[in-house]
């Protein structure tokens, strides 16, 4: 199973894709969508959502996870990301690909085994599932790769459970 | 000009068409466009997507005026609702038409000349200057109609004064 992870953004939208299968994974490719902070909010979005299809054609996945938003201490920010989630959401549906969506401690849980674990913890389990030599640069990459692993162990083990805490959207 | 006002939402995106000039202002149509509640955030966000394409198409506005984000109370609609106005802005932006931002005070100002107005008054006037019989329905529509006659009025005055607080975002 080919699944494509998402953290989502509006600078910088981090993605990776994985190939699963049973409790194996493999890293297939990973690296970042942005846009310039300069330009208007529309153009940025417009640009997202090209390079969203089009990401999404060149990668196939079978299935697509993305992050849920939470709203820290930047409110700004969180609404401009918000807007870059939508256009990626409305992306994903356009192209046809189930989406399933995850909060940061299901990811958590599912990478490290922790719902609470540090970032680092994360990227390192990440990097070490996928045995890749360094962690993946940018952090979004990393962890878009990490929210791909989520999946994967959620739908080889949670979703056979049909635990309600995995939520698909689509 | 034709310009199209815009309430954004993830339930109802509020429209309204109107033809401006000078600061005279008639209404040439008005709606919403909906979503069910049930469905989930990505397939609403394709409807909403797919549905401003079309009306945009239909209404060959010469730009576009949407109202600015603020939050409320309520964070979790907030965010659906900035998903929601994420993919109007890329479907304009799509389009290629020009858009124009307007916080709620700066369409109290334009319409009824007081920035902290009600928004019954800011209906009733709307429903004034353009000779309407009663306020349309739904409120989101009003509420789009009074955006477009915020853009009309702004464009006539305060964008040939370049007002610094009239913000072109493409």
């Amino acid at each position: 199973m080919r699944i494509l992870g998402i953290d989502p953004g509006i600078a910088i939208v981090g993605f990776g894709l994985i190939e699963a299968s049973g409790a194996q994974a493999r890293m297939l490719k990973y690296g970042a969508v942005t846009t310039e902070a300069g330009l208007p909010l529309a153009t940025r979005l417009w640009q997202i959502g090209n390079d969203m299809e089009e990401l999404i054609g060149q990668c196939a996945p079978d299935a697509i996870a993305i992050e849920e938003l939470f709203f820290n201490n930047n409110i700004t920010t969180g609404i401009a990301v918000a807007h870059g989630r939508g256009v990626i959401l409305y992306s994903a549906e356009k192209c046809g690909i189930p989406l399933y969506e995850y909060t940061p401690s299901q990811v958590k849980q599912a990478v490290v085994g922790y719902g609470k674990a540090e970032k680092r913890q994360v990227m390192d389990m990440t990097r070490r599932l996928l045995k890749l030599k360094a962690v993946p640069k940018p952090d979004d990459a990393a962890d878009a790769l990490a929210i791909a692993l989520c999946h994967a162990r959620s739908a080889t083990s949670l979703l056979r459970r049909n635990d309600p805490d995995v939520k698909q959207t689509v």
